[in-house]
Formats: structure tokens, sequence, C-alpha cells
């Protein structure tokens, strides 16, 4: 299958213009699954809960649409980060999207920094989806410190992390790597680029997604500030092997009942 | 406090000579904690079970006493690896031993590769020690790979983890790094060198052991193929700040009825 990343340049606010801006990324791409960045449409950077809500939609609103038009044109399946409103709450989420079908949307488990001021604690379990015969899980941005994350993922089946984020931290990209050698996974980061100022804040977004394989090779990775595309085709079943040695599954030799 | 790695090069079977290369190596050396490869006074690449009984020792041993004295000399807890015969089971272990007393073994809970032929797999808990008012976790080698290692010891207050390895694969050196950032732990891993081509195996270890910091900064590196002793001053205490970010603690803001 074909798996990719797009790396994008999002203006604050601004969603006709940040899904132009995919469109033209996305230009003759065509791809199994594609990665778009954590809030790839509307900005990261807010300075009150208004504007939170002002950009917040519902699973059918314009950035579905956007979505479906994209997976259409590609023919990928599409995982991107907008803001989700539900019951009058407020998430930091993800939708899935795969034709013209909304498969799910996935809430950020873990919050980061004053996203505990705007968005709501994601309160949906941690689920793999067999899409199109393959086993693809879901995580946002800051989820990536907690290996329970990926592990209770892995341990549902997954082959393909897909992972939408908006990095400030240098942290994330070394340690995917991590994460898929300790999982056996395929991930994909998908970060965006740019400066935010707004408020008291002043974010520099890292770039350098990438794409790792299950034994840490990085397959493919972004330039740290430039938009970026990238697909590469990969063999999904490699992540049901988790022999790390003729001896040694990864996840069989866990031994659950010394951890906490 | 001052902690360090002892990097030997240990000749297979001969422990007297490698008891003697290690006093070579710390000789002048004063700290408080210092940590010595898994099995550093055997060598590693055992071609039957009866090879790992003829070097097995209980916890008052040779190599015991070995620590005790490496211990009088330099001041420090020492932490190193060791066959242990124990109701003629026999484990891939550690010696934590203190001036003239044994405070523990531990035995490694997740076997690599052919151990399973020679060793009993772990049965003693994951555990947290305060030493002279340190807070000091331990594992062996191949155990890195299991995030829920390093996590049980955090929970348990973990300031310094000694990590006795005798590492052939290139992964765990990167991934201490992620081990220390999603924890805010000091680890310091010490890894042998040399070459041993026994029976059907030929193992190259890899050096470059370490030491790294709570933020994943990397304190100290031996490396690769040099046998080495470094020892660093930290202050123990900023392993307690689990604060990445003034809203986020890395272990408060797990979610455990989301993960399995």
């Amino acid at each position: 299958m074909k798996i990719g990343f797009i790396q994008n340049a999002p203006l604050f606010g601004d969603k006709e213009r940040n899904f132009e801006g995919v469109r033209t990324l996305v230009k003759g791409v065509r791809a199994d699954l594609l990665v778009l960045p954590e809030l790839f449409a509307t900005g990261y950077t807010f300075t009150s809960k208004a504007e939170t809500l002002e950009l917040a939609e519902d699973q059918s609103g314009r950035t579905a649409d956007f979505l479906k038009e994209i997976s259409l044109q590609t023919g990928a399946t599409l995982v991107g980060g907008f803001i989700e409103i539900d019951k009058e709450r407020v998430y930091n989420s993800l939708l899935i999207v795969s034709g013209n079908t909304v498969i799910d949307t996935y809430r950020k488990l873990h919050l980061f920094n004053k996203e505990h001021l705007w968005f709501t604690p994601g309160d949906k379990p941690l689920k793999v989806y067999n899409i199109n015969g393959v086993r693809i899980g879901v995580m946002i941005c800051f989820d990536w410190i907690f290996p329970e994350v990926c592990r209770t993922l892995a341990l549902q089946g997954l082959q393909v992390l897909a992972h939408p984020s908006n990095l400030v931290l240098p942290y994330c990209q070394y340690a995917m790597v991590t994460r898929c050698i300790e999982n056996r996974i395929f991930a994909i980061t998908a970060n965006r680029i740019g400066q935010e100022k707004r408020g008291e804040d002043d974010f520099t977004f890292t770039g350098g997604s990438l794409i790792c394989g299950p034994d840490g090779t990085i397959l493919a990775s972004a330039p740290l500030d430039e938009p970026f595309v990238s697909v590469v085709e990969i063999n999904e079943n490699q992540a049901d092997n988790k022999m790390i040695t003729a001896y040694n599954d990864v996840l069989k030799d866990r031994r659950p009942e010394f951890y906490r």
C-alpha cells in the first residue's frame, strides 16, 4: 500500500486558504493513506476559548467535506486534525475519512500545554480500524510521549499509525523511531511548519514529518521548514511480524504481571 | 551526586582477568553510583546450559565480593551483572552492592534470543531502592524495549535507572533518550565492547554506554570500541520534576482508563 504525509503551513483562522494550500500540495498524488497535521486547517495558537468555538465543526462540517474531496481525488483514506464540537464541548480531534464516508473522529487524550484551557480531554477509546484490509490506528501529537498509547493500539493489532501533529518540541520525531521498534509498527507523523505569534505565545513548528518502519528505519522525512508531501510504498504485513529475534516476540514477551 | 558507567571488554569465562580489567578502569574513581555491564565478569555467548552453571554464583559469591571491594574503594553503590543460581535455577541477574552489603539482586524479566535456552526468566518484582536518599531502580539490557519496565519504576518514584547491558543491536542507546524523556528520569546504560565468537554465534557488542538526563540530554557517552569510564555530577532531584510544560506532568497526565 502507499502511505504518506502532507506537511503544510497553515495560516491561523483561514480555513479556505489552508484547504487551497493542501489542494496544491496533493496535486497528482495517489495513495491509500494520507495524513495531515493536527489542526491543519485552523492553526494552533489560540488566545481564547471563543476562538476555538468559532473554528469548531461537527463531523459533517466544512473540514469533513474537504477531506472527502481529497479522499475522492487521491484514492486515499485521509486522517487530519480539526476542532470538534459535540454537545457544546470542544475537542482537539481528528477525522478519519474514506471516500464520501466519515469513518470516525478521535479526540486527543493527552492535551498539551494551554490546550488544557481551550479543549475538553478526549473521551473516546483508542481503537484500531480495519480500512480496506489494513489495521490503522490514530493518535494526536503529544499522545506520543505516553508509550501506553501506541502500545494499546499495537495490542489491538495495529499495523499503521497515523499521527497528526503540531510539534514545537524537538523530541517527538526522534521518539517515533522508538515507538516503531518497541511495537514493530509503521508510523506516519504529519507535522506542520511555520511560526504563530499570537497573544503571549510565539511558536515555531518543527516540520520534519516522517514515516518510520517496524525496524526503526526512516522511510521518508520532510524538511524542517518547507511544505512537503511524501508517499512511500510499504508492505503493511511486515508489522504483523513481532519477532525481533528467533526467540523474541515483542508483544508476547511482555510480562504484564510485573507491570503497573 | 556522582553517577557513572564502566564500559569493559570481558574475556569469556575468565572472571579473575575481567575483575582485574575493571580494577584498572576504576583506579582513582570516586562516585556515588557506578554501573557495570550485564554479565561483566563472565562474558555472554554461551553454548550450553552447563557453561552457565559453571559460571553461576549465589549472592555471596566471588562477584559479590568483587563488587564489595570496588564499592569500598570508590565510595559508590555498584550495580553489575552476574549469573545467579538459586535452588538450581539459573538467572541472568545483577547485584546491587553498597559497601559490604548486598542490597538485592534483580533477575532479567525479558530474556533475549538464546538466553531463553540458558536462563530462567526473572521472577522478582521491579522495585525502587532508596539508597542514601536516592531512589534507584534497575533493569537489564533487553528489558529496555518494553516501555512498561521504566514506566513501572517511574511510577514508584525512580530517579536514577542503572541499566547493565550487553547490546548487540544498535537501537537501545537511541531509545534510552526516549525512556528518559517519557519518564523524566536519569538513566545509566553500561554496555560492554568486544567480539565473542563461540559455537554458532559471533557477536560484536556495541559499546556506546551512556548517561541521559530527564530532558533527554546525553550527559556522557563512551566510544563504540574502547574500555571507558565516565562519571558525571547530577542533581537527582531534577527527576522529581515531571512537568514538561506548565500544564503537563508526564506521569499524572496518564489516562490509564484508556490503556490496555
